[in-house]
């Protein structure tokens, strides 16, 4: 038994597990009720609090972090990944920051999204309200931590957080830190918590408590979502993946193709909104697709494409079937020759994830055509798929990007984390 | 093995039902897409054939029901059942009538829910789509398969049917008039599918079908629901049960609540919308209560109460712990005497199913603070539980009333029926 192995042993007995989750999804219920007519002011101010506290409390954060850091370097992880866990002076800031950019969100609970009279003089109003309690399991990132405790604070949700075992140490001290605000600002502690244990056991029995959880935002990488897809007993907001594509038209814009096309790859290459795919048209490949490759070449790509995109440039390897449905998540992009709109838009629905497409044309019939027939979340017309993100679309921060259809779709700020209820107002009718 | 027991045997071959589902799936998921850019007029179209259809066929779907009808009374299906299941001239004229109500709907297909600009020019749109597939699990009513074909073509969505072996061939005879509707008005004929065979494996398949489905709804009683809720890998749109409270404040006319509670409790007892449980105020049990009480018996109904409740009024019987938590569907109603309006609400957040509450009072302090604390999809004021209905809110027909909290709540009509995806129009803006 390694030391790291020990420390999991001896927080929580296993068989302590349960009990254990249970109280929390029953502390977190009764908070989210005290939450749902709390005013916007106290949830602000236990926000603005909780910054207060990160930033006062920088070093402890740092010496929390620091043993999170040997440990994982201990238990050998990738540069890449010891890079998300670290935290400084810059990463602190950031953190407290997002909290006060929450605060200055307008708060979606009790806001009336419609109100109507019926002829027998009901009033009726469909009002937001949160949706009670909310489990976010997430990998290593410590941020995280703060960003989704806040969010679902802000609408009004009782939160229980589980984050990666890798940053237990760093988690802790920053939900320590949202603790303080709660209290400071009056609001019950238990509406942000956090797993006290990195022992798998308590996701498991995290997933199937139906009755105390109303919806799991699972965030991490896709072995992470497939295992809780597997097991959760409760709704999901996922983000399975993003293999989105960028399809140039016949009457693309020959320099708007070649600029937004390096952009919707290479901007950043690791995020869902980044374009996996190339969709071209025949008539533009001998044209278009030089340059693109070019461009794409130059900045460190490898491009993989069929083969009518070979014919057109010579640096372009072969692609495989598997290509079409990869997220690369990488400096990689495949190419593939489609026959105009409908078969750019068949091959989005074959291989893509119903995340965010895009086409590049100056032919408003067929940018139309793309934007409704292409069953994503995003579908956007000459514009980077990069700017697939809840900030870009001027919602504020964002839990994730849901890739489902229900209730979430795209990026889930605080309003898509409510949902609503009828208020009937009348004078004693009685139905006939 | 009996007559119906061979029928079921010979119609499709057990081993070869996943395929035959599998088929049914992919042929939806193509009708789907037809379906999300259709027009309106078509589908409105289709409804009304189907329509005439309908009424054009009505010797043979009489003919249709005979064979169900023979069959259930051989089956020894109770009265009730069989009264379910029949259908009549007038029957079938209400289920035609319902296509045109609802081809009479306005299409909520492509209504833009929200539109903004973003400082780079990129202009954001939300807007309304389809959900895609759409299962439906029923039991015996044989209009369903009508209104639940009809309300989810109206949305967009192709369905798959799956009816009550009860009502095999009435169901079926029903289908080909959707059918046909769809034929006449060039729509996708799989758009409406109804599955071929009563085997319950049938059923199991379907609610695997996570790739090719997108939500199923199941409709019928508790038994029901639990089992597709055990057993569905596909998200539920679903209505548990209706335990609705009415709440009789301290300050409550007595005259509308002793109307309003005889209307909530026994205008239709076996409905969801039906009040199971009176709540009332200590200082107004022994002047409103009895008044109450003794409209309830003369309508023969039975009253079951706490201590309280009893020393006020001696027909009432004794309630049990079991009696809270219980959906009578049936002339019984159980009261409580409950501190004032926080304790009501703690007894309906412990005892209720999230359905429709009402408070009947004079004190608008005491019903703004019911309207806020109650969690429920539909809380009221002065007004009969038994509002509780797509029809009385102005949707147009329901599918169901939603006793989740996610996605659709409340009355299920066409609108909740869809979902929404973003269309970015831009003009080759690149992320910094």
């Amino acid at each position: 038994m390694t030391i790291a192995e020990q420390t999991v042993a001896t927080e929580v007995a296993r068989e302590d597990i349960p009990e254990l989750m249970h109280r929390l999804g029953a502390d977190a219920k009764a908070a989210a009720e005290t939450l749902s007519t709390s005013p916007t002011e106290a949830k602000n101010a236990a926000l603005r609090a909780a910054a207060g506290r990160l930033r006062a409390n920088r070093t402890a954060l740092m010496d929390a972090n620091a043993q999170d850091m040997a440990a994982g370097e201990q238990k050998g992880l990738t540069k890449a990944m010891l890079d998300r866990l670290a935290l400084n002076e810059d990463r602190i800031e950031a953190m407290a920051r997002g909290l006060e950019d929450i605060a200055a969100l307008s708060d979606p609970v009790g806001e009336i999204m419609a109100e109507w009279d019926r002829p027998n003089g009901l009033r009726i109003a469909r009002v937001r309200v949160p949706l009670g309690v909310i489990g976010v399991i997430y990998e290593s990132r410590p941020n995280v931590t703060a960003d989704a405790g806040a969010l679902c604070l802000k609408s009004g949700n009782a939160t229980i957080l589980r984050g990666g075992s890798e940053s237990f140490h760093s988690s802790r001290a920053i939900h320590a830190c949202l603790v303080e605000g709660l209290r400071d600002a009056g609001l019950p502690e238990a509406a942000i918590q956090l797993v006290p244990t990195r022992d798998r056991a308590a996701v498991g029995k995290m997933l199937t408590m139906t009755d105390l959880i109303d919806v799991i935002v699972p965030r991490g990488g896709k072995s992470l979502i497939e295992r809780i897809t597997a097991e959760s007993k409760i709704p999901l907001f996922k983000h399975l993946e993003g293999i989105c594509h960028t399809y140039v038209d016949r009457v693309a814009d020959p320099e708007m193709a070649r600029k937004v096309v390096l952009n919707a790859k290479m901007r950043r290459t690791g995020i869902c909104g980044a374009t996996e795919t190339l969709l071209i048209h025949p008539e533009v490949v001998a044209s278009h697709l030089p340059p693109i490759v070019e461009d794409l070449t130059a900045a460190g790509c490898e491009v993989r494409g069929d083969e009518r995109a070979r014919a057109a440039d010579s640096r372009i390897l072969s692609a495989s079937e598997e290509d079409w449905g990869t997220e690369y998540l990488d400096a990689i992009i495949s190419v593939a020759v489609v026959e105009g709109v409908d078969a750019a838009v068949d091959h989005i629905h074959r291989y893509g994830s119903q995340h965010t497409e895009a086409i590049i044309t100056e032919d408003t019939e067929a940018a139309e055509r793309f934007l409704n027939r292409v069953g994503s979340a995003i579908v956007m017309v000459n514009a980077s798929t990069q700017f697939a993100d809840g900030g870009e679309f001027g919602m504020g921060a964002e839990i994730g990007i849901s890739t489902g259809k229900l209730h979430a779709r795209g990026p889930v700020g605080v309003e898509q984390l409510t949902t609503f209820k009828y208020q009937v107002r009348g004078a004693g009718q009685c139905r006939p």
